[in-house]
């Protein structure tokens, strides 16, 4: 297989959604018109790290690596625009391997808008992707960092949570798409960024630990209601069954990418309305914002969690 | 190592050198002030494949990795602007080593203006780098694709080639740093552009390569005088002392990253002047833009290669 051609084969594949891209792969560069400002983050899998093979399809593995690139745009409020994708190609992955990996991306990459303007091939030992996405807004001040939290502002979360985490144990049922396939909260990321969210970032770590990122940024502390907490369908009992604890697959599963943001309290509803109009999803106010720093994880009962606590839970 | 506590020490060293980033390292994603246009190119360089640490320093690889990518941007006639880094850490490389190579990465950052802001850090059997550079421009009209070249054209070349090929054969002297530590063209490009090129691209794959696809793309043919490119000093006497022909040094070796362009020849003396001001170094005539399709190449006493002929010269 020779680069080029694989090149050339790509390059007829790849998906030029938006209106941005003035001149796309197969030159020096890819040409686009930027918004105001953009938002740009880069993510990569490892076969053996992030996935196997053998647990997922080829086209799985592309739709997660531009997945969760996306999640990080979404984490924004940003407006997907083009994503660069490298991908490192071992000896025994064929062409038509390549490609297998490319159109799940492509899938995902149309249904978000998002334009594949660009990517190298290179070979390798193990399979990997690098993918970098640029996401747009107006100007600066659109994008939700995650250190605008102030007190009192509530604490809203997308989605449920446990889904993934299940997922990973089950690897089989409905649960499996949420661990393979994972939805990233674009349309809900735009619709909190829209609605004032003081800050925001997507759940990839878990609920325990991106909390207390977001909580660190901010220099405020976080109090969170863990029985708020909506939690997908099945997975306390695939959590019981594999003998672990339910919170555990709540507060420190990751992989979920719902979003948590910091909101005002007198614009919940409105983001509450955005959201479900932009995904059709809930909006849940799991907990506040207060002064001071670090979190505090309520559980039902009267157990309170300090950061990092979760992982003891297991 | 945890990733969280390298990322930290990473992100203390990343420097910001323009004034276009907003939020740099350390959120969801890294927000900037694109300029009217951007020009955005991904690079990726794989242990074995394009390295070994064996003969070359860590932060020399990190320098090669960007100055590849950097190398796509001068042959837009692309402003630096940001660099994204994904780093596939082998279980043999430690925390320092990382650093090392990204102080590789920073030091020819600081020199070209452009700031690394953002990456992301991921285990993985074998070393691996994944560059993404974003330039910029006031619109997508200033950039230089390989498209533009009309008949009529002088076809131009900075610096000298061949040196890198030589340095690769000795991996020592003067010739050495040509391979280990690539410069690239960045002021050049610019000056190009402003000078009016109508077409451009890197030599990363080699003279005979690298205009076939200019040619190609642009929908001309290409005339080279092959006596009239510069050969880097020592280069033809390494070529025949490794029982090699010169001109497979010149224009069968990648690697020189310098630029090749076309222009009119009314601009040429404009764009030789302001090469020389950007960059120090010289522009040279080799050819001219033909009607037709193809390279052609006129070696010394006669001799005419077709495109990918010289590859039977070694």
């Amino acid at each position: 297989m020779g680069e080029f051609e694989l090149l050339a084969r790509i390059r007829e594949r790849l998906p030029l959604a938006g209106g941005r891209v003035r001149l796309g792969s197969g030159d020096d560069a890819a040409v686009t018109i930027p918004g105001g400002a953009t938002a740009t983050s880069v993510d990569a899998v490892v076969e053996g790290v992030h996935f196997r093979r053998e647990q997922a399809s080829l086209a799985q593995i592309g739709h997660k690596a531009l997945a969760t690139a996306l999640s990080d745009l979404a984490a924004m409020g940003a407006e997907p625009g083009e994503a660069y994708v490298v991908i490192g190609v071992p000896p025994d992955l064929d062409e038509d391997g390549c490609i297998a990996l490319l159109d799940g991306m492509a899938t995902l990459a149309t249904a978000t808008g998002t334009s594949l303007a660009g990517g190298d091939v290179t070979r390798a030992t193990e399979l990997f992707l690098a993918v970098t996405v640029v996401g747009h807004a107006e100007s600066p001040d659109s994008f939700v960092s995650r250190a605008g939290a102030r007190p009192g502002d509530v604490l809203v979360l997308t989605g449920e949570l446990g889904g993934a985490a299940a997922g990973l144990v089950l690897l089989q049922g409905p649960l499996r798409a949420r661990q393979l396939e994972p939805q990233p909260r674009i349309g809900a990321g735009m619709a909190l960024a829209g609605a004032g969210a003081t800050a925001m970032i997507d759940i990839s770590d878990g609920l325990g630990g991106d909390s207390g990122h977001l909580a660190q940024q901010s220099g405020v502390g976080l109090r969170i209601d863990a029985s708020a907490v909506p939690i997908a369908a099945g997975a306390s009992e695939i959590a019981a069954s594999a003998g672990g604890d339910p919170w555990q697959f709540v507060l420190g599963g990751g992989e979920d990418y719902e979003l948590l943001a910091s909101i005002s309290a007198e614009r919940l509803d409105e983001a509450r309305q955005a959201v479900r109009e932009a995904e059709g999803i809930a909006l849940t106010e799991i907990g506040e914002v207060i002064a001071g720093e670090g979190v505090e994880i309520r559980l039902p009962g009267g157990r309170a969690l300090e950061p990092g606590g979760f992982d003891q839970l297991a």
